[in-house]
Protein backbone atom coordinates (compact mmCIF):
# COMPACT_ATOMS: atom_id res chain seq x y z
CA UNK A 1 0.00 0.00 0.00
CA UNK A 2 3.10 2.34 0.44
CA UNK A 3 2.55 5.11 -2.24
CA UNK A 4 -0.67 3.98 -3.12
CA UNK A 5 -2.25 7.47 -1.45
CA UNK A 6 -0.08 10.50 -1.22
CA UNK A 7 -2.98 12.53 0.16
CA UNK A 8 -3.07 10.09 3.14
CA UNK A 9 0.59 10.10 3.62
CA UNK A 10 1.37 13.87 3.57
CA UNK A 11 -2.18 15.19 4.35
CA UNK A 12 -1.03 18.38 6.02
CA UNK A 13 2.30 18.75 3.74
CA UNK A 14 6.16 18.17 4.44
CA UNK A 15 6.92 17.28 8.04
CA UNK A 16 9.26 15.65 10.42
CA UNK A 17 10.53 11.99 10.17
CA UNK A 18 10.13 9.48 13.19
CA UNK A 19 12.94 7.59 13.71
CA UNK A 20 12.54 4.44 15.91
CA UNK A 21 16.02 3.61 17.07
CA UNK A 22 16.51 -0.26 17.82
CA UNK A 23 12.47 -0.85 18.75
CA UNK A 24 11.84 -4.30 20.68
CA UNK A 25 8.29 -4.73 20.30
CA UNK A 26 6.28 -4.82 17.51
CA UNK A 27 2.97 -3.56 19.52
CA UNK A 28 5.53 -0.31 20.37
CA UNK A 29 5.89 0.37 17.03
CA UNK A 30 2.74 0.15 16.21
CA UNK A 31 1.34 2.59 18.77
CA UNK A 32 4.00 4.63 17.76
CA UNK A 33 2.44 4.47 14.03
CA UNK A 34 -0.89 5.46 15.65
CA UNK A 35 0.39 8.47 17.56
CA UNK A 36 1.63 9.37 13.99
CA UNK A 37 -1.29 9.39 12.14
CA UNK A 38 -3.07 10.79 15.17
CA UNK A 39 -1.41 14.21 14.10
CA UNK A 40 -0.52 14.08 11.20
CA UNK A 41 2.77 12.53 11.10
CA UNK A 42 3.58 9.73 8.16
CA UNK A 43 7.18 9.35 8.01
CA UNK A 44 8.00 6.11 9.86
CA UNK A 45 12.03 5.19 9.82
CA UNK A 46 13.04 2.23 11.75
CA UNK A 47 16.50 1.44 12.63
CA UNK A 48 17.25 -2.04 13.36
CA UNK A 49 14.16 -3.81 14.64
CA UNK A 50 14.97 -6.10 17.06
CA UNK A 51 12.12 -8.39 15.62
CA UNK A 52 12.63 -7.61 12.29
CA UNK A 53 10.58 -6.26 9.71
CA UNK A 54 7.77 -6.46 8.31
CA UNK A 55 6.22 -7.10 12.03
CA UNK A 56 2.79 -8.27 12.27
CA UNK A 57 2.53 -7.21 15.71
CA UNK A 58 3.44 -3.51 14.22
CA UNK A 59 0.23 -3.45 11.87
CA UNK A 60 -2.18 -4.90 14.27
CA UNK A 61 -1.30 -2.70 16.90
CA UNK A 62 -1.20 0.81 14.74
CA UNK A 63 -5.15 0.53 14.65
CA UNK A 64 -5.53 1.25 11.35
CA UNK A 65 -2.53 3.39 10.92
CA UNK A 66 -1.81 0.94 7.70
CA UNK A 67 0.18 3.42 5.73
CA UNK A 68 2.58 4.85 7.68
CA UNK A 69 3.64 0.88 8.46
CA UNK A 70 3.47 0.11 4.93
CA UNK A 71 5.38 3.06 4.03
CA UNK A 72 8.14 2.50 6.88
CA UNK A 73 12.04 2.73 5.91
CA UNK A 74 14.38 0.09 7.86
CA UNK A 75 17.85 1.09 8.35
CA UNK A 76 21.12 -0.64 9.04
CA UNK A 77 22.21 1.69 11.92
CA UNK A 78 21.60 5.43 13.05
CA UNK A 79 23.82 7.43 10.66
CA UNK A 80 22.06 5.85 7.36
CA UNK A 81 18.93 6.89 8.93
CA UNK A 82 19.78 10.30 9.38
CA UNK A 83 21.95 10.83 6.03
CA UNK A 84 19.40 12.81 3.99
CA UNK A 85 18.09 15.13 6.95
CA UNK A 86 18.72 18.68 7.92
CA UNK A 87 18.37 18.92 11.58
CA UNK A 88 17.09 15.95 14.39
CA UNK A 89 15.80 16.50 17.34
CA UNK A 90 16.79 13.24 19.54
CA UNK A 91 13.75 12.87 22.31
CA UNK A 92 14.99 11.89 26.05
CA UNK A 93 13.77 11.52 29.60
CA UNK A 94 15.89 14.17 30.97
CA UNK A 95 18.79 15.98 29.88
CA UNK A 96 22.04 14.74 29.27
CA UNK A 97 24.51 16.90 31.07
CA UNK A 98 25.63 17.12 27.15
CA UNK A 99 26.84 20.82 25.39
CA UNK A 100 23.35 20.79 23.45
CA UNK A 101 20.24 22.34 23.65
CA UNK A 102 17.43 20.76 25.38
CA UNK A 103 14.11 22.39 24.53
CA UNK A 104 10.88 21.08 25.48
CA UNK A 105 8.38 19.77 22.82
CA UNK A 106 6.55 22.97 22.83
CA UNK A 107 9.36 24.71 21.94
CA UNK A 108 10.97 22.48 19.46
CA UNK A 109 7.78 22.07 17.47
CA UNK A 110 7.68 25.98 16.66
CA UNK A 111 11.64 25.53 15.37
CA UNK A 112 10.60 22.67 13.30
CA UNK A 113 7.64 24.51 11.97
CA UNK A 114 10.12 27.43 10.94
CA UNK A 115 12.66 24.92 9.40
CA UNK A 116 10.46 23.08 7.41
CA UNK A 117 9.12 26.29 6.12
CA UNK A 118 12.50 27.05 4.99
CA UNK A 119 12.65 24.14 3.32
CA UNK A 120 14.76 21.83 5.59
CA UNK A 121 14.12 17.98 5.76
CA UNK A 122 13.82 16.85 10.03
CA UNK A 123 14.20 13.88 11.93
CA UNK A 124 13.11 13.24 15.77
CA UNK A 125 14.66 10.38 17.28
CA UNK A 126 13.32 8.26 20.05
CA UNK A 127 15.21 5.52 21.72
CA UNK A 128 14.49 1.99 22.61
CA UNK A 129 12.21 0.77 25.44
CA UNK A 130 14.31 0.19 28.13
CA UNK A 131 16.98 2.34 28.02
CA UNK A 132 16.18 5.11 25.15
CA UNK A 133 19.15 6.79 23.34
CA UNK A 134 22.35 5.84 24.45
CA UNK A 135 25.09 9.02 24.45
CA UNK A 136 26.17 8.44 21.01
CA UNK A 137 23.31 8.35 19.41
CA UNK A 138 22.20 11.53 21.39
CA UNK A 139 25.54 13.48 19.75
CA UNK A 140 24.15 12.62 15.95
CA UNK A 141 21.18 15.35 16.97
CA UNK A 142 21.49 18.82 17.10
CA UNK A 143 19.66 19.28 20.09
CA UNK A 144 17.66 17.54 22.89
CA UNK A 145 13.92 17.63 23.55
CA UNK A 146 12.84 16.90 27.08
CA UNK A 147 9.28 17.11 28.04
CA UNK A 148 8.23 18.30 31.79
CA UNK A 149 7.61 15.25 33.47
CA UNK A 150 7.43 14.49 37.07
CA UNK A 151 10.58 13.50 37.80
CA UNK A 152 9.77 10.64 40.55
CA UNK A 153 7.46 8.70 37.82
CA UNK A 154 9.37 10.08 34.31
CA UNK A 155 9.37 7.18 32.08
CA UNK A 156 7.44 7.57 28.89
CA UNK A 157 7.05 4.38 26.66
CA UNK A 158 7.56 5.04 22.93
CA UNK A 159 4.09 5.56 21.70
CA UNK A 160 3.41 8.17 24.53
CA UNK A 161 6.99 10.04 23.70
CA UNK A 162 6.10 9.95 19.88
CA UNK A 163 2.35 11.16 21.21
CA UNK A 164 3.42 14.67 22.71
CA UNK A 165 5.79 15.72 19.74
CA UNK A 166 2.81 15.18 17.57
CA UNK A 167 0.81 16.51 19.43
CA UNK A 168 3.02 19.97 19.86
CA UNK A 169 4.00 19.39 15.92
CA UNK A 170 0.20 19.71 14.88
CA UNK A 171 -1.28 22.01 17.18
CA UNK A 172 0.89 24.34 14.55
CA UNK A 173 -0.29 22.84 11.78
CA UNK A 174 -3.94 23.67 12.60
CA UNK A 175 -3.12 26.96 13.80
CA UNK A 176 -1.03 27.85 9.98
CA UNK A 177 -4.06 25.96 8.21
CA UNK A 178 -5.63 29.35 9.45
CA UNK A 179 -9.03 26.91 10.57
CA UNK A 180 -10.60 28.36 13.44
CA UNK A 181 -9.45 26.24 16.25
CA UNK A 182 -10.98 25.19 19.21
CA UNK A 183 -8.79 27.29 21.28
CA UNK A 184 -9.24 30.69 19.24
CA UNK A 185 -13.03 30.10 19.48
CA UNK A 186 -12.92 29.60 23.27
CA UNK A 187 -10.58 32.66 23.74
CA UNK A 188 -13.56 34.50 21.57
CA UNK A 189 -15.54 33.73 24.46
CA UNK A 190 -18.93 32.45 23.16
CA UNK A 191 -18.00 29.30 22.53
CA UNK A 192 -19.37 26.97 20.52
CA UNK A 193 -22.79 27.55 18.51
CA UNK A 194 -25.29 25.16 17.31
CA UNK A 195 -24.87 25.28 14.01
CA UNK A 196 -29.03 25.90 13.56
CA UNK A 197 -29.51 28.84 15.67
CA UNK A 198 -28.01 32.37 16.09
CA UNK A 199 -26.96 34.85 19.61
CA UNK A 200 -29.96 36.39 20.56
CA UNK A 201 -30.23 39.88 20.14
CA UNK A 202 -30.18 42.99 23.14
CA UNK A 203 -34.23 43.00 21.92
CA UNK A 204 -34.74 39.15 22.39
CA UNK A 205 -32.76 39.54 25.73
CA UNK A 206 -34.92 43.09 27.27
CA UNK A 207 -38.16 41.15 26.34
CA UNK A 208 -37.21 37.53 27.94
CA UNK A 209 -36.02 39.72 31.30
CA UNK A 210 -39.66 41.82 31.26
CA UNK A 211 -41.47 38.51 31.01
CA UNK A 212 -39.59 36.80 33.68
CA UNK A 213 -39.24 40.02 36.34
CA UNK A 214 -42.95 40.70 35.42
CA UNK A 215 -43.93 36.97 36.42
CA UNK A 216 -41.54 37.24 39.20
CA UNK A 217 -43.23 40.40 40.68
CA UNK A 218 -46.70 38.91 39.95
CA UNK A 219 -45.41 35.97 42.23
CA UNK A 220 -44.21 38.22 44.96
CA UNK A 221 -40.63 37.48 44.67
CA UNK A 222 -38.68 40.34 45.50
CA UNK A 223 -39.40 40.97 49.15
CA UNK A 224 -38.81 44.79 49.26
CA UNK A 225 -38.92 47.38 46.70
CA UNK A 226 -35.48 47.78 48.12
CA UNK A 227 -33.80 44.82 47.08
CA UNK A 228 -35.54 44.66 44.15
CA UNK A 229 -33.08 46.64 41.79
CA UNK A 230 -30.42 44.45 42.63
CA UNK A 231 -32.25 41.03 42.13
CA UNK A 232 -32.86 42.24 39.15
CA UNK A 233 -29.35 43.38 38.29
CA UNK A 234 -27.82 40.10 39.32
CA UNK A 235 -30.77 37.94 37.19
CA UNK A 236 -29.54 40.21 34.08
CA UNK A 237 -25.70 39.12 34.66
CA UNK A 238 -26.43 35.74 35.41
CA UNK A 239 -28.14 35.54 32.05
CA UNK A 240 -26.34 37.96 29.73
CA UNK A 241 -23.01 35.80 30.28
CA UNK A 242 -24.39 32.80 29.34
CA UNK A 243 -24.24 34.48 25.46
CA UNK A 244 -27.72 32.54 25.52
CA UNK A 245 -28.98 32.18 21.39
CA UNK A 246 -32.20 32.95 20.18
CA UNK A 247 -33.84 29.29 20.53
CA UNK A 248 -32.27 29.46 24.39
CA UNK A 249 -33.85 32.79 25.02
CA UNK A 250 -37.74 30.83 23.86
CA UNK A 251 -37.28 28.10 25.41
CA UNK A 252 -36.55 30.01 29.08
CA UNK A 253 -39.50 32.04 27.45
CA UNK A 254 -41.51 28.72 27.40
CA UNK A 255 -40.21 27.50 30.88
CA UNK A 256 -41.21 30.60 32.59
CA UNK A 257 -44.64 30.32 31.07
CA UNK A 258 -44.71 26.66 31.86
CA UNK A 259 -44.17 27.40 35.74
CA UNK A 260 -46.78 29.64 35.92
CA UNK A 261 -49.40 27.36 34.66
CA UNK A 262 -47.27 24.46 36.95
CA UNK A 263 -50.67 24.83 39.02
CA UNK A 264 -53.06 24.35 36.22
CA UNK A 265 -51.46 20.79 35.31
CA UNK A 266 -51.44 19.81 38.87
CA UNK A 267 -55.62 20.67 39.01
CA UNK A 268 -56.14 18.50 35.86
CA UNK A 269 -53.69 15.50 37.26
CA UNK A 270 -55.41 15.28 40.67
CA UNK A 271 -58.97 15.66 38.51
CA UNK A 272 -57.71 12.73 36.38
CA UNK A 273 -57.64 13.99 33.17
CA UNK B 1 -1.67 1.10 50.44
CA UNK B 2 -4.54 4.55 50.00
CA UNK B 3 -3.32 6.56 52.01
CA UNK B 4 0.07 5.64 53.08
CA UNK B 5 2.02 7.97 51.22
CA UNK B 6 0.85 11.48 51.14
CA UNK B 7 3.39 13.26 49.79
CA UNK B 8 3.33 10.65 46.70
CA UNK B 9 -0.19 11.21 46.53
CA UNK B 10 -0.69 15.18 46.06
CA UNK B 11 3.62 16.27 45.45
CA UNK B 12 2.41 19.17 43.38
CA UNK B 13 -0.29 20.22 45.28
CA UNK B 14 -3.97 19.70 44.10
CA UNK B 15 -4.84 19.21 40.95
CA UNK B 16 -7.75 18.13 38.92
CA UNK B 17 -9.44 14.50 39.30
CA UNK B 18 -9.24 12.26 36.53
CA UNK B 19 -12.62 11.00 36.29
CA UNK B 20 -13.38 7.52 33.89
CA UNK B 21 -16.46 7.14 32.70
CA UNK B 22 -17.91 3.68 32.26
CA UNK B 23 -14.05 2.22 31.54
CA UNK B 24 -13.82 -1.56 30.01
CA UNK B 25 -10.28 -2.60 30.15
CA UNK B 26 -8.09 -3.25 33.35
CA UNK B 27 -5.66 -2.64 31.54
CA UNK B 28 -6.56 0.76 29.97
CA UNK B 29 -7.29 2.15 33.49
CA UNK B 30 -3.72 1.29 34.40
CA UNK B 31 -2.28 2.77 31.26
CA UNK B 32 -4.19 6.28 32.43
CA UNK B 33 -3.14 5.73 35.70
CA UNK B 34 0.49 5.57 34.37
CA UNK B 35 -0.19 8.76 32.43
CA UNK B 36 -1.45 10.67 35.62
CA UNK B 37 1.62 9.44 37.28
CA UNK B 38 3.43 10.72 34.55
CA UNK B 39 2.59 14.73 35.42
CA UNK B 40 1.77 14.34 39.11
CA UNK B 41 -2.29 13.80 38.98
CA UNK B 42 -2.80 11.16 41.77
CA UNK B 43 -7.38 11.34 42.22
CA UNK B 44 -8.95 8.97 40.21
CA UNK B 45 -12.50 8.25 40.10
CA UNK B 46 -14.48 5.54 38.62
CA UNK B 47 -17.25 5.40 36.94
CA UNK B 48 -19.21 2.00 36.87
CA UNK B 49 -16.00 -0.31 35.80
CA UNK B 50 -17.30 -2.93 33.40
CA UNK B 51 -15.05 -5.35 34.99
CA UNK B 52 -15.53 -4.61 38.60
CA UNK B 53 -12.95 -3.47 41.25
CA UNK B 54 -10.40 -3.90 41.92
CA UNK B 55 -8.67 -5.05 38.22
CA UNK B 56 -5.74 -6.91 38.89
CA UNK B 57 -4.97 -6.20 34.88
CA UNK B 58 -5.56 -2.35 36.01
CA UNK B 59 -2.77 -2.45 38.39
CA UNK B 60 -0.04 -4.75 36.37
CA UNK B 61 -0.37 -1.93 33.24
CA UNK B 62 -0.11 0.97 35.98
CA UNK B 63 4.06 0.15 35.78
CA UNK B 64 4.93 0.97 39.01
CA UNK B 65 1.18 3.68 39.58
CA UNK B 66 0.22 1.80 42.07
CA UNK B 67 -0.40 4.77 44.95
CA UNK B 68 -3.15 5.74 42.01
CA UNK B 69 -4.73 2.22 41.68
CA UNK B 70 -5.13 1.71 45.33
CA UNK B 71 -6.10 5.22 45.81
CA UNK B 72 -9.17 5.02 43.12
CA UNK B 73 -12.46 5.37 44.27
CA UNK B 74 -15.18 3.89 42.66
CA UNK B 75 -18.55 5.40 42.18
CA UNK B 76 -22.18 3.62 40.75
CA UNK B 77 -22.48 6.95 38.07
CA UNK B 78 -21.35 10.14 37.13
CA UNK B 79 -23.20 12.44 39.35
CA UNK B 80 -22.30 10.85 42.10
CA UNK B 81 -18.56 11.26 41.03
CA UNK B 82 -18.87 15.01 40.43
CA UNK B 83 -21.12 15.55 43.80
CA UNK B 84 -18.00 17.64 45.37
CA UNK B 85 -16.55 19.17 42.35
CA UNK B 86 -17.07 23.03 41.48
CA UNK B 87 -15.64 22.57 37.58
CA UNK B 88 -16.52 19.84 35.69
CA UNK B 89 -14.21 19.11 31.84
CA UNK B 90 -15.10 16.77 29.38
CA UNK B 91 -12.85 15.43 26.96
CA UNK B 92 -14.26 14.64 23.48
CA UNK B 93 -12.56 13.33 20.17
CA UNK B 94 -14.53 16.54 18.09
CA UNK B 95 -16.73 19.11 19.23
CA UNK B 96 -20.75 17.75 19.79
CA UNK B 97 -22.80 20.85 18.49
CA UNK B 98 -23.71 21.36 21.83
CA UNK B 99 -23.60 24.82 23.08
CA UNK B 100 -20.96 24.81 25.73
CA UNK B 101 -17.66 26.51 25.69
CA UNK B 102 -15.00 24.18 23.58
CA UNK B 103 -11.25 24.74 24.90
CA UNK B 104 -8.00 23.35 23.65
CA UNK B 105 -6.23 21.06 26.29
CA UNK B 106 -3.84 23.84 26.66
CA UNK B 107 -5.95 26.60 27.03
CA UNK B 108 -7.99 24.51 29.76
CA UNK B 109 -4.95 23.43 31.67
CA UNK B 110 -4.98 27.54 32.19
CA UNK B 111 -8.02 27.86 33.16
CA UNK B 112 -7.58 24.64 35.58
CA UNK B 113 -4.53 26.51 37.28
CA UNK B 114 -6.44 29.35 38.09
CA UNK B 115 -9.29 27.33 39.23
CA UNK B 116 -6.93 25.15 41.60
CA UNK B 117 -5.62 28.74 42.54
CA UNK B 118 -8.74 29.80 43.82
CA UNK B 119 -9.64 26.75 45.74
CA UNK B 120 -11.96 25.04 43.13
CA UNK B 121 -12.21 21.75 43.28
CA UNK B 122 -11.99 20.24 39.41
CA UNK B 123 -12.85 17.01 37.66
CA UNK B 124 -11.49 15.87 33.70
CA UNK B 125 -14.12 13.02 32.62
CA UNK B 126 -12.98 10.77 30.07
CA UNK B 127 -15.35 8.48 28.19
CA UNK B 128 -15.78 4.75 27.93
CA UNK B 129 -13.43 2.78 24.70
CA UNK B 130 -16.02 2.38 22.18
CA UNK B 131 -17.47 5.32 21.99
CA UNK B 132 -16.42 8.15 24.62
CA UNK B 133 -18.67 9.86 26.80
CA UNK B 134 -22.69 10.24 25.56
CA UNK B 135 -24.05 13.54 25.37
CA UNK B 136 -26.27 13.04 28.95
CA UNK B 137 -22.94 12.75 30.38
CA UNK B 138 -21.25 15.67 28.35
CA UNK B 139 -24.23 17.75 29.76
CA UNK B 140 -23.13 17.64 32.87
CA UNK B 141 -19.50 19.10 32.45
CA UNK B 142 -19.27 23.19 32.27
CA UNK B 143 -16.70 22.97 29.49
CA UNK B 144 -15.83 20.59 26.42
CA UNK B 145 -12.19 19.95 25.76
CA UNK B 146 -11.01 18.76 23.05
CA UNK B 147 -7.54 18.67 21.18
CA UNK B 148 -6.42 19.66 17.66
CA UNK B 149 -6.12 15.84 15.79
CA UNK B 150 -5.70 15.06 12.21
CA UNK B 151 -9.74 14.66 11.53
CA UNK B 152 -9.01 11.79 9.27
CA UNK B 153 -7.52 10.20 12.45
CA UNK B 154 -9.06 11.15 15.44
CA UNK B 155 -9.29 7.95 17.76
CA UNK B 156 -7.51 8.23 20.99
CA UNK B 157 -7.24 6.05 23.33
CA UNK B 158 -8.29 6.83 27.02
CA UNK B 159 -4.61 6.66 28.41
CA UNK B 160 -3.20 8.73 25.58
CA UNK B 161 -6.08 11.35 26.16
CA UNK B 162 -5.14 11.38 29.73
CA UNK B 163 -1.47 11.90 28.89
CA UNK B 164 -2.26 15.15 26.44
CA UNK B 165 -4.23 16.73 29.48
CA UNK B 166 -1.79 15.88 31.91
CA UNK B 167 0.91 17.01 30.01
CA UNK B 168 -0.30 20.39 29.72
CA UNK B 169 -1.36 20.70 33.27
CA UNK B 170 1.98 19.59 34.46
CA UNK B 171 3.31 22.08 31.93
CA UNK B 172 2.16 24.90 34.77
CA UNK B 173 2.99 22.56 37.66
CA UNK B 174 6.72 23.20 36.05
CA UNK B 175 5.82 26.87 34.88
CA UNK B 176 5.18 27.61 38.70
CA UNK B 177 7.89 25.30 40.38
CA UNK B 178 10.08 28.14 38.80
CA UNK B 179 9.16 30.44 36.88
CA UNK B 180 6.58 33.69 37.49
CA UNK B 181 2.89 32.73 35.78
CA UNK B 182 1.63 36.23 34.31
CA UNK B 183 0.88 34.61 31.38
CA UNK B 184 -1.57 31.64 33.10
CA UNK B 185 -3.77 34.80 34.76
CA UNK B 186 -4.33 36.42 31.38
CA UNK B 187 -5.02 33.50 29.83
CA UNK B 188 -7.56 31.54 32.10
CA UNK B 189 -11.18 32.49 32.14
CA UNK B 190 -12.90 31.65 35.09
CA UNK B 191 -15.23 34.92 35.19
CA UNK B 192 -16.05 37.82 37.33
CA UNK B 193 -17.18 36.40 41.02
CA UNK B 194 -18.30 38.25 43.90
CA UNK B 195 -15.68 37.70 46.32
CA UNK B 196 -18.70 36.70 49.07
CA UNK B 197 -19.73 33.44 47.54
CA UNK B 198 -18.15 30.25 45.78
CA UNK B 199 -18.50 28.30 42.57
CA UNK B 200 -21.72 26.06 42.90
CA UNK B 201 -20.42 22.50 43.74
CA UNK B 202 -21.78 19.47 41.10
CA UNK B 203 -23.74 18.58 43.72
CA UNK B 204 -25.97 21.83 44.28
CA UNK B 205 -26.30 21.90 40.24
CA UNK B 206 -28.05 18.30 40.13
CA UNK B 207 -30.02 19.71 43.05
CA UNK B 208 -31.51 23.04 40.57
CA UNK B 209 -31.46 20.68 37.74
CA UNK B 210 -33.95 17.86 39.52
CA UNK B 211 -35.77 20.94 41.22
CA UNK B 212 -36.54 23.11 37.94
CA UNK B 213 -36.73 19.46 35.77
CA UNK B 214 -39.70 17.86 37.94
CA UNK B 215 -41.75 21.22 37.93
CA UNK B 216 -41.45 21.40 34.14
CA UNK B 217 -42.64 17.74 34.18
CA UNK B 218 -45.74 18.93 36.33
CA UNK B 219 -46.30 21.59 34.43
CA UNK B 220 -46.55 19.71 31.20
CA UNK B 221 -43.37 21.65 29.90
CA UNK B 222 -42.41 18.49 28.14
CA UNK B 223 -44.39 18.18 25.42
CA UNK B 224 -43.72 14.33 24.19
CA UNK B 225 -41.79 11.60 26.08
CA UNK B 226 -39.27 11.64 23.33
CA UNK B 227 -38.23 15.09 23.34
CA UNK B 228 -38.05 15.15 27.27
CA UNK B 229 -34.19 13.80 27.13
CA UNK B 230 -32.87 16.15 24.60
CA UNK B 231 -34.39 19.29 26.26
CA UNK B 232 -33.00 18.52 29.91
CA UNK B 233 -29.45 18.13 28.04
CA UNK B 234 -30.23 21.41 26.30
CA UNK B 235 -31.19 23.08 30.15
CA UNK B 236 -28.39 21.12 31.41
CA UNK B 237 -25.59 22.47 29.44
CA UNK B 238 -26.80 26.23 29.10
CA UNK B 239 -26.73 26.24 32.81
CA UNK B 240 -23.65 24.51 33.30
CA UNK B 241 -21.58 26.41 31.19
CA UNK B 242 -22.71 29.38 32.95
CA UNK B 243 -20.86 28.16 36.14
CA UNK B 244 -22.93 29.45 38.27
CA UNK B 245 -22.28 30.53 41.98
CA UNK B 246 -23.48 29.10 45.20
CA UNK B 247 -25.95 31.80 45.79
CA UNK B 248 -27.11 31.79 42.20
CA UNK B 249 -28.17 28.51 42.34
CA UNK B 250 -30.70 29.89 45.49
CA UNK B 251 -31.91 32.22 43.40
CA UNK B 252 -32.63 30.79 40.64
CA UNK B 253 -34.51 27.72 42.50
CA UNK B 254 -36.25 30.56 44.79
CA UNK B 255 -37.25 31.93 41.00
CA UNK B 256 -38.88 28.51 40.03
CA UNK B 257 -40.50 27.94 43.43
CA UNK B 258 -42.03 31.53 43.13
CA UNK B 259 -42.87 30.98 39.29
CA UNK B 260 -44.95 27.96 40.19
CA UNK B 261 -46.65 29.50 43.47
CA UNK B 262 -47.39 32.76 41.06
CA UNK B 263 -50.91 32.03 40.43
CA UNK B 264 -51.72 32.13 44.67
CA UNK B 265 -49.79 35.36 44.27
CA UNK B 266 -52.38 36.73 42.03
CA UNK B 267 -55.41 34.93 43.46
CA UNK B 268 -54.43 36.74 46.63
CA UNK B 269 -54.29 40.40 45.10
CA UNK B 270 -57.72 39.88 43.51
CA UNK B 271 -59.46 39.79 46.46
CA UNK B 272 -57.47 43.18 47.52
CA UNK B 273 -55.14 40.82 50.40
Amino acid sequence: MAGTNSTREQPFGPAPAVVLVNPQLGENIGTAARAMANFGLSELRIVDPRDGWPNPKARSAASGADWIIDGAQIFADLPAALADLNHVYATTARPRGMIKEVATPEAAAADMHARIAAGEKLGILFGRERWGLNNDEVSLAHEIVTAPVNPAFASLNIAQAVLLMGYEWFKGVATSLGQATPELAALAGPGLRAPDTRPATQDEMMGFFAHLESELDAAGFYKTVEKKPGMVRNMRNLFQRTNLTEQEVKTLRGMVASLTRAHLARKAKRRGE
